[in-house]
C-alpha cells in the first residue's frame, strides 16, 4: 500500500477541547499520526511525501470566504485584547443572524460549528498539508498505480463546505472525491468512522456525482446530533445519493461488518468505479470517544470487505484516538485490505 | 418609583464565562442585583416582590420546546458522564442541520447562541422570577399606578423567542411589551444598553404591534456581531417597525443623549402610548464590558429625556456590570426620570 504523509500536518497541535462544560486536552493530538506512521512503517508500507497542489483542489469544494477565514483567523485573533492561544468560537448566529459578521469573533461563530476545532498558529498549514496528502494519494489511484492510503491529520469528514467542526477544517476525502468526479470517474465515498460524516454529507447532499454512504453510531445520543439519521437521503439533484446506516451503540464486529457490506452493496448499485474510504478507527471498543465495540480482527475483516468490492480505492484517515490498539487497528485494516 | 424585585433571581449564579478562548468568572453575577437594590433603597424607592404569574405571559413569546429545554436542561445535563457544573453549549447546528436534536448536548447548541448563558441548577427559577418582576411591574403601569422599575436579573434582551444568549434566557422586556400590546396598548421598546438588543429585535422583527428601537455600540467589532446594523428595519408585516441606532465606540454623553432623543422621536411618530425602556448601564465609561463613555450625569440626563416623552413607562433592567459607578448610575437615571 502506498502511504502519503506530511510532517507539516503536526504543526496543528490543539491545546484544548471544551466539552460538556469542561476544558480538557484535545484527543486529536499529533501523537495519533505518530502511531499511524509507526504502524504503516512497521508493516512495510512505503511512505512518501505529498506534492503541493496549491489551493485549486481545496477551492473546488470550499468557498473563498471560508478559506480566507481559516488562513487569517489565528493572526486576527491574536491581535485581540487578552486572546486565548487558539481561535475557539463563543458566539454563534443560530437561526437569527441578520448580517454576516466582519469581526473574527463573529466569524469564528459563523465558520465553526463547535469548540472541538481550535485554530492555532499552524492549523492552516497542517490542514493544507493534509489536503495535499489526500490529493496526492488520489492522483496515484487515478494514475492506475493501485490503492493508496492518505495519512491525513487533521481529519476532514466533519468539515462542511463553509464550516469547521469536530477536529476537522478541510474535508480531505471530499476534496479527493470531487477531484476524481471532475475527472470523469463515478465516485462513491464510504465513511466507516464511528461518527457520522456530517461535513461530507453536507458537501454532496445536493449532488448526484458523488454517492455518500456513512456507517456510524446512532447520532440520537451522540455527536454530531444534528444529522446522520436514516431518513437523510439527499436533496434536489442529490436525492437518493446519500445513505446513512446508523448503528446501535454497543454494536460489535458482526453488525459493523454487515453495515459495511450493505453500504458496499449500495455503492455497487450506484455503479461506482472509484471508492474513497473515510477510515475512522474510533469504532474500536477501547477508543476514548467511541461507543461501538469493533475489535482489531473486525478492522482486518472490514479491510477485506472493502477490498472485495474490487474498486479503485483511496483510503483517507479520519478519526481514531489514543488507545493501545490504535496502530494495530490501522495495520490490521490495511493488511485485510491487501489480502482481501 | 415603584421597584419590583425578587431574591429568587439570585439563584442564578453562573460560575464561568468562556470568551476569546479563555474561561473567566461571569460578569453577570448576583452582586449586580445587590448593587442595584442598594441603590434604589438608598434613594428611597419602594421595593415590592413580584406576583407569580404562571407560564402564560412567558409562553406568549417563547415557544414550548424552548421553555421545556430551559426547565429540564440542567437535570438532564447533570446525568451525563462527567458533566461540567452548568449547561454550556459546545456543538451548534450552524447552517447544515438536518434533524432537530433530542439529546441535551445537541439541544444546548440549538437553543443557546453562545457560551455566556450557562444554565445552572437555579437558572430556570431565577429567569422565571425575573419575568415575573417585569410582568408585575408592567401591570402596575397598565393599572395607571405610574412608572415602575423591574429589577430583573438575569437580564433578557439577548434572548430570542427560542434561543438564549449573552447572559439572557427569557426576554423580560419583550414579555412585558407583548402583554401590554395584547391588552390593546400601542407599545414601543427603547433599548439603551451598550449591546444591541438582538433578542428583542428578533422577537418583534416581523410584528408591527411593538415598535423596537435600539441605541447601542456599533456591532461591527462588538457583541452581538450578527445584528444591530442601521439597515435592519423589520421584515414582512414588521417592516419599518425596527430602528437601530449604532454608535461609534467611544461615544460619550452628547452622542448617547442625541441618539436617545432620535429614538424617542421615532417612538412619538409611531404614536406609542406606552414605553418599555430596556435599561443597560454598561454604556458607562468604566463598565468592564463597555466601549462607550457615558457618565453618571449622562445617565441622569438620559432619565430626564425618557421622562420627557410623557409616556406610561416601564423600566426593565438589562446589562451593566461591576464598576464603582454601577449603583450610582441607576440611582442617577431614576432620579433624572423622576425629575424629568
Amino acid at each position: 500500500m502506498q502511504v502519503i504523509y506530511s510532517p507539516v500536518q503536526q504543526d496543528h497541535d490543539p491545546s484544548s477541547f471544551i466539552t460538556s462544560g469542561r476544558v480538557a486536552p484535545s484527543p486529536e493530538c499529533p501523537e495519533r499520526a505518530e502511531r499511524f506512521l509507526a504502524a504503516v512503517t512497521g508493516a512495510g508500507h512505503d511512505v512518501a511525501a505529498p506534492r503541493e497542489h496549491g489551493i485549486g483542489p481545496v477551492a473546488a469544494i470550499h468557498p473563498p470566504d471560508y478559506l480566507r477565514f481559516l488562513e487569517t483567523a489565528h493572526a486576527r485573533w491574536s491581535a485581540l485584547p487578552n486572546p486565548g492561544p487558539e481561535v475557539i468560537p463563543n458566539v454563534h448566529p443560530g437561526r437569527h443572524m441578520v448580517a454576516r459578521p466582519a469581526h473574527v469573533i463573529g466569524q469564528a461563530g459563523y465558520f465553526m460549528a463547535d469548540t472541538a476545532c481550535p485554530v492555532g498558529e499552524g492549523t492552516w498549514r497542517a490542514a493544507r498539508a493534509a489536503a495535499d496528502c489526500a490529493v496526492t494519494a488520489m492522483d496515484l489511484v487515478l494514475d492506475g498505480a493501485g490503492p493508496a492510503y492518505a495519512l491525513c491529520r487533521p481529519p476532514g469528514h466533519h468539515a462542511f463546505a463553509d464550516m469547521a467542526g469536530g477536529f476537522c477544517f478541510l474535508n480531505n476525502a471530499g476534496i479527493a472525491a470531487a477531484r476524481a468526479a471532475a475527472g470523469g470517474r463515478r465516485v462513491a465515498i464510504l465513511d466507516i468512522d464511528v461518527h457520522h460524516g456530517n461535513g461530507t454529507q453536507g458537501i454532496f447532499y445536493r449532488r448526484s456525482d458523488v454517492f455518500f454512504v456513512s456507517v456510524h453510531a446512532d447520532p440520537t445520543n451522540y455527536y454530531p446530533f444534528f444529522s446522520g439519521y436514516a431518513g437523510e437521503r439527499g436533496e434536489g439533484p442529490g436525492e437518493g445519493y446519500n445513505l446513512n446506516l446508523p448503528q446501535a451503540h454497543g454494536t460489535g464486529d458482526d453488525g459493523y461488518l454487515e453495515a459495511i457490506a450493505e453500504g458496499l452493496g449500495a455503492v455497487a448499485r450506484y455503479g461506482a468505479d472509484l471508492l474513497v474510504l473515510s477510515l475512522g478507527l474510533d469504532p474500536q471498543e477501547n477508543d476514548p470517544l467511541g461507543v461501538l465495540k469493533v475489535t482489531t480482527e473486525g478492522f482486518r475483516k472490514a479491510g477485506a470487505r472493502v477490498a472485495g468490492a474490487r474498486l479503485d480505492t483511496l483510503i483517507v484517515q479520519e478519526g481514531g484516538y489514543l488507545c493501545d490498539e490504535l496502530g494495530a487497528n490501522l495495520a490490521a485494516f490495511l493488511d485485510g485490505f491487501g489480502n482481501g
